[in-house]
């Protein structure tokens, strides 16, 4: 079946049923489900949030992991390792995998297989490539509702996967439970051009390709990122976040990052961090989709969209007031 | 006149007078402006409108400058000082005093007047406090309307004062030609629990309080922000932004500011960055004035009125799945 074709738009009584299968936890009825709410097609909405409303069990709560961090830090092997860890210890394990490239390219689901091979043959594991829209700096504009189609399928452990450049890290942060920055041992310049406030969501720093014969270079490293860290610390009390050597390559410093973040979610939970952390992040979703919902409507508005071109390049230009423009436009008869 | 008088809204008639007077360069008149553009009485909407489009005129393009920084950096007696010097070299500067405390202590025009009481005294000046809004992290909610009242009554050089706090900086740095971060030196760690990205937004950094008596500790912070900072370049080209050394007390590197400001400037205006930041900031002003415009029509409405406190209850308890619930709202008959 190719893509095109399993894009069909389900009826009402399809949908239910794939949620239906979905919260029984088949796997091709995620994959579906997944293909529905990431279409962009105008009349996917209802299907949409019809499925998303009927798998929405948020006591089924998987712990949400942001794995971050440049390019060339090794995020997919260290995925790999940490996602068959957490499998031995009775996880089920999806990973998101956000790569920036994927609408240029048309996807990269080989790629990400290839990448998290030893993973993808995992029973309990389920990868997915989500093809990023340009407009949010390479998260998906579903990464939200895809994370909790895999909760909804009995993913205990959701891993989103993403490439630490812009405000990327901070759409990412306001999604997961936990976000963990990866890094390579560089030439000491380990956070030279590292974009604005990564260290500062960061809850785990994991230093990668800590492999033994580079050892020192990688204790280095992790001495200045414990520097810059406490830079930008957040509070007091977060001062002292863990900075772990790991090789994924070598299978080393894996048990102890899965520990980290277990004792993070674990005192999260206790403290009611965790809880609160949650609470905000579905209050900023809720406002969000009113925002979005407002501005999509008023676009579609034809009185709009026959004086929006003008007005915009009239605004760029100085040559009318920014709100004054705005007042016009959302005054339109 | 007391402030209540003074904020009856004008007729159009009054607000055509009003926005003359302005242009003509009347103190009075930039001060009952601003005061109106400030008003939060709902129907100020309209008299504000009318003006801010009667005065904007782009030709006049000030330098609009953000001073910013921690409490305790000097901030106001570099003002002061800066601001005279700017006088000195025929400019006409006005100050935004956006203090944070201000919307608690229900206004600190005196406390301002006080803390840059040379600068007061020149008659090519204008100092304002603006008050905050609790909502926007330390910045006023008309801001940009202020500075282009104080560009249209022929100011050259508008100094934004804010405190680096929170989110503030961005949003001051979207309203800004050049950004300027003042810092004190401390006891080597200058940028210690300093927020995300204020390094980033910075285009100079003046390192104030560099007495006499103090110039090695000066020194010493000068380097420690030329590393971080390098650590924070957003681009191969701009790896050298300026950290000056500076005393406001003793009137040292005043000048040496001034023309890092001008050269910046200059240099921006000549590569066409100048008017691409400007371009930016009037669109990114547009989408937000259109968005706020949605949100206020749709939080009036009297059927979202009497579902909106229930939804998110639910929603932040996670009883109700976020964009479903928006939808709901937005789809209510």
């Amino acid at each position: 079946m190719t893509e095109a074709a399993s894009s069909r738009l389900p009826t009402p009584p399809e949908v239910d049923e794939l949620a239906a299968r979905l919260l029984a936890g088949e796997r091709r009825a995620l994959s579906r489900a997944i293909t529905l709410v990431e279409s962009v097609h105008p009349a996917a909405s209802e299907p949409r949030e019809r499925l998303l409303s009927a798998v929405f069990r948020e006591p089924r709560q998987a712990l949400r992991l942001a794995i971050s961090g440049p390019p060339g830090a090794g995020k997919s092997t260290l995925i790999d390792a940490l996602g068959r860890h957490a499998i031995a210890n009775g996880e089920r394990v999806a990973v998101l995998a956000v790569d920036p490239s994927s609408h240029i390219s048309g996807g990269s689901l080989l790629g990400d297989k290839i990448r998290m091979a030893r993973l993808a043959q995992e029973p309990a594991s389920f990868i997915r490539p989500s093809p990023t829209s340009g407009m949010s700096g390479g998260v998906s504009r579903r990464t939200r509702e895809v994370t909790l189609l895999c909760e909804a399928a009995g993913y205990s452990l959701v891993m989103i996967e993403t490439v630490g450049v812009g405000q990327t890290e901070y759409a990412v942060a306001e999604m997961v439970d936990c976000f963990v920055l990866v890094l390579a041992p560089g030439g000491g310049d380990e956070v030279q051009g590292m974009k604005r406030g990564i260290l500062e969501v960061a809850d785990i720093v994991a230093v990668n390709k800590a492999d033994r014969a580079d050892l020192p270079r990688a204790e280095r490293a992790r001495a200045d990122l414990r520097g810059a860290l406490s830079l930008f610390a957040r509070s007091e009390s977060d001062a002292e976040r863990p900075v772990l050597l790991a090789s994924a390559q070598e299978e080393t410093g894996i048990r102890e990052l899965f520990s980290a973040v277990q004792a993070f979610a674990e005192s999260a939970r206790k403290s009611g961090a965790f809880e609160a952390r949650r609470a905000e992040q579905r209050l900023a979703w809720f406002r969000e989709a009113i925002d979005k919902g407002l501005r999509q409507r008023f676009l579609r508005d034809p009185r709009v969209q026959s004086e929006l071109d003008r007005t915009v390049l009239a605004v760029s230009r100085g040559e009318e007031h920014p709100s004054g423009a705005a007042e016009r436009l959302l005054s339109l008869p």
